[in-house]
């Protein structure tokens, strides 16, 4: 029997608020450790939860001091702050199992002693484009530049295609600990969520999951066309990974499904994982029920890890504007057979993830067939344009730009102020991350000393495009040469002075190279300029003739 | 979209705690009017919530002013209120709804006018003896006596088989307001939760429902061996109910299926309701989902109101100690497919819902393979027996006979603290509501003026067994007088004087006579008594001589 056990959790992000969702079933009380109003903590109401970051050891220490049995939602905590308490408090999975994880070169090198497949690796400490280039000679093209460190959801890894690319790789990931990897040709992603317990090492059927933009979109479970042989050879390594670190609790194993049917590891997480939401509906237990269970030593019957019925989760990442989440949560209402789950974050971001939806039935090909409206109502809210602007009274000069992308193209830009004098830290990891928030353009509007497009393009290497905008003196010109006039390298798609509906237009053609309904309507406004010029207007000047047009005018 | 709307709820026990559940999911804040720290505000945490009783005029004033809708996990609450915030907050199911069904006569005589079927039954206006035997003469006996407000849980309802229980059963209901019901012989309990929309109404399948001591203890959804035409047709008749009614939300409609398979309404409640719970992990919308939804004008659609799969629902009782809820929840977590839901309601007390579990699985016969040990746990642990003292100082006589309850028989009685004199209202409610919690036997100790056997005895038709403890001058004789000396009418099974030894043996032999278990643990008592004196005793006697033997004593 428990007595009042506590549990004390690092993050209380979504993976915290879910667990807090299975400890308040069992009457465990969960004290969480991170920002006040954190998601876990607004389902969670007593006085045992401590302010502050899972990565400051003061905290980590009266964290310690309040609970029975530690744990974290996120691997990249303070492992040392970790080591210290854990002579006084249970740590699970222990801080070695997460010291070693967190950094994915030794995750990867602790893994090849256990003889677990995974992509040939090589670690790189110079840092320098010979080193690279060597490195590259061994794995060959393209490959894959990782930072060891902090790396996730396609942050930290850079594609480096061939030797041409190897300087803006280093550049991108550079003052960070890297590694390279050869690069894995699979024909699928598969994922298992393996559970960790005092005695036995259990898991979850293996799931299929769907990356777009380097971030999890969607989870089969089971996964879709994969013979029963495979499904349990990938329990089996995924189980046979786990086995090799300390500790109990849920881990989240990534693997690659290759051409020829083998497996390879891709990543291991030392936590819940997003793969494995669909538990919640999906099983009798779901991963945060489990991963409760493991770390204070509850029982966890086999059965219950089983996949009950046919599910997909699909992910609500943020799109362009603060409420998309809540559009697609809203359009999920009429879904049938949709459990909704929001995690409360506040105002989205593009990129981050707000919410899932898990949508079950008695075959897959009927959850497929319920889930696909719901899927393309996430696509279309995608934000794969940005508008950033160096200051709000650039907005006014923006507005004609951004009216036409949202009635006439149909395009929500993500909108923001950022200032490359002001907040130029800000500006530089906005840019630095829009690619992997599953931006395609940005569009930079700046006046005066206009530094922020040149330096949005300076961080990302996404097209930019740079509107000048007029200021009090000079009519512009000093904005426009700020931005047009780039050094070789780093380009600037610049447009005329206050002339943010060429940048739109520009905004667009660039999205509509790669979406046919966006190239559809781009060449239907320019047929409809040239009506408008053509034939209205030609036909009213011949009518009139141009002395009469003129007077009109 | 939804604009950060605000829910009030007037309640926070398990069903509001459930309904916090699902508006913790679709991030909709829910203001909680109860006690502070009532399970449904321990898992919701901002400054919205409103400490008082939802029966406070002036508490549903506060709460009315803090939400954009409101509803109660609960029929008991102050209409008049609800009548007077209506005008300036959505009160859903309406208040006129709410007043109509918490009064069980009205209620009937409502659903009468369109055409539901029911128990034949009368009011009662005089509540005397002679207008109750003349509804006896139209309704025939058994008949049910029952209080037309503030019944729940089998309180406020009493059997009345023939006309000589007529005065006992208008004693246990004095004060109430009265109607009568004819006996309805059915072979089934049927159960069917509706949802009543803006547009439309809705319903889940039909279930099965098992009461014991008149509380719920087991649903199986669907209704095991009722044939779909039934199904079909004890939805239609729950959806024709709940449309009597005016306003948005979860219904509960309880049904008897009658020896010729016709089908009659048996109650209805105004909320989210027990014989639901199965639909957390049963359907892909629970039945809070679905009220959240309704009282919000969300979607829902039908098809996530099917059962995904078979499912049996055990609630989990308070039984005869403080934590005997989480010694069922432990044994819980061994069996396979098993959700637990614990209410976190603190100490149980017997008869309380502490909490719930649901088993899944692909069948009906596998989930009740499944669940049957638990079930046994759960019988187990019920609170058969009663022991109350007027004062702790009584604790030290009674211990001898908890101890061989305990041991011997394995039988764990509840134990109380009540005096006649000190806490009058608490003694007489307790041993009024002894017998709908679940109590067989309620053994009472006193001492000097001894008054506690009697009133107990007085206020329950269970068997009393008095325990007359020696207190500090005439040696326990004032006790036993007091006990023993009962008017005619209201008996007292009086021991020795501070014989809780035989107080225990005869709560066993009473228990025995109906659990077979017991009874063997009575003649095996019993036997070891007449060996340790024929045997053990006899031959030393024999073997020393009478003179020796005594010697040694």
């Amino acid at each position: 029997m428990w007595n009042s056990p506590k549990v004390g959790i690092l993050g209380g992000g979504q993976l915290g608020r879910m667990l807090v969702e299975s400890a308040n079933r069992l009457n465990i009380q969960a004290n969480v450790l991170d920002a006040e109003n954190s998601p876990a903590k607004q389902i969670s109401f007593h006085d045992g939860h401590v302010t502050g970051s899972f990565k400051e050891r003061e905290a980590v220490r009266q964290l310690a001091k309040s609970c029975d049995v530690m744990t974290a939602e996120i691997e990249h905590v303070d492992t040392y702050a970790l080591e210290e308490v854990a002579s006084e408090v249970r740590v699970e999975p222990s801080w070695q199992a997460i010291r070693t994880i967190q950094n994915k070169f030794n995750q990867k090198e602790h893994l090849r002693k256990y003889g677990i497949p995974m992509a040939d690796h090589r670690e790189l400490v110079e840092n320098t484009p010979e080193e690279l280039a060597r490195v590259g000679e061994q794995l060959g093209y393209p490959m894959m530049l990782k930072s060891k460190t902090m790396a996730y959801d396609g942050r930290g890894n850079f594609r480096v295609n061939s030797k041409a690319d190897i300087p803006e790789a280093l550049e991108a990931l550079k003052d960070r600990p890297l590694y390279a990897e050869k690069w894995a040709y699979f024909k699928m992603e598969l994922a298992v969520m393996v559970i960790k317990t005092k005695d036995e090492v259990l898991s979850y059927p293996t799931v299929e999951t769907v990356q777009e933009d380097s971030i999890c979109k969607l989870v089969y479970a089971p996964a879709r066309n994969v013979p029963e042989a495979i499904n349990r050879e990938a329990q089996a390594l995924a189980r046979k990974a786990v086995s090799a670190f300390e500790g109990k609790g849920a881990f989240g194993v990534e693997m690659f499904l290759l051409e020829d049917n083998s497996l390879m590891l891709c990543e291991l997480a030392s936590r819940i994982h997003n793969s494995g939401h669909y538990t919640i509906e999906g099983c009798a237990l779901s991963q945060f029920d489990s991963h409760i269970r493991a770390i204070m030593d509850l029982p966890i019957p086999a059965k219950s890890l089983e996949i009950r019925q046919p599910s997909i989760m699909l992910n609500i990442i943020g799109g362009a504007t603060p409420d998309s989440h809540l559009k697609a949560a809203e359009s999920a209402l009429s879904i049938p057979n949709a459990s909704i789950h929001l995690y409360s974050k506040g105002a989205a971001k593009p990129g981050r993830k707000m919410g899932h939806i898990t949508v079950t039935a008695a075959t897959m090909h009927e959850a497929e067939t319920m889930i696909q409206p719901l899927i393309d109502v996430v696509d279309d809210m995608r934000a794969q344009l940005a508008v950033v602007m160096g200051s709000d009274s650039d907005l006014k000069t923006l507005v004609p730009g951004l009216k036409l992308l949202q009635n006439y193209f149909g395009i929500e830009p993500a909108v923001e102020i950022t200032s490359a004098h002001r907040t130029p830290d800000y500006m530089a990891e906005y840019s630095a991350e829009a690619a992997s928030r599953g931006i395609k353009v940005i569009i930079a509007a700046a006046g005066g000393a206009a530094h922020l497009p040149g330096m949005a393009a300076a961080h990302t290497a996404l097209p930019v495009i740079g509107v000048p905008v007029k200021g009090s003196s000079l009519d512009g010109v000093d904005s426009l040469y700020s931005i047009v006039q780039m050094p070789r390298g780093v380009p600037v798609a610049t447009v005329g002075i206050n002339n943010s509906i060429n940048a739109a237009l520009l905004a667009a053609r660039i999205l509509g190279s790669f979406d046919p309904s966006i190239q559809r309507k781009v060449e239907a406004y320019a047929e409809e300029a040239r009506a408008e010029n053509m034939e209205k207007k030609g036909t009213k000047l011949r009518e009139l003739g141009w002395e009469k047009y003129f007077e009109q005018m």
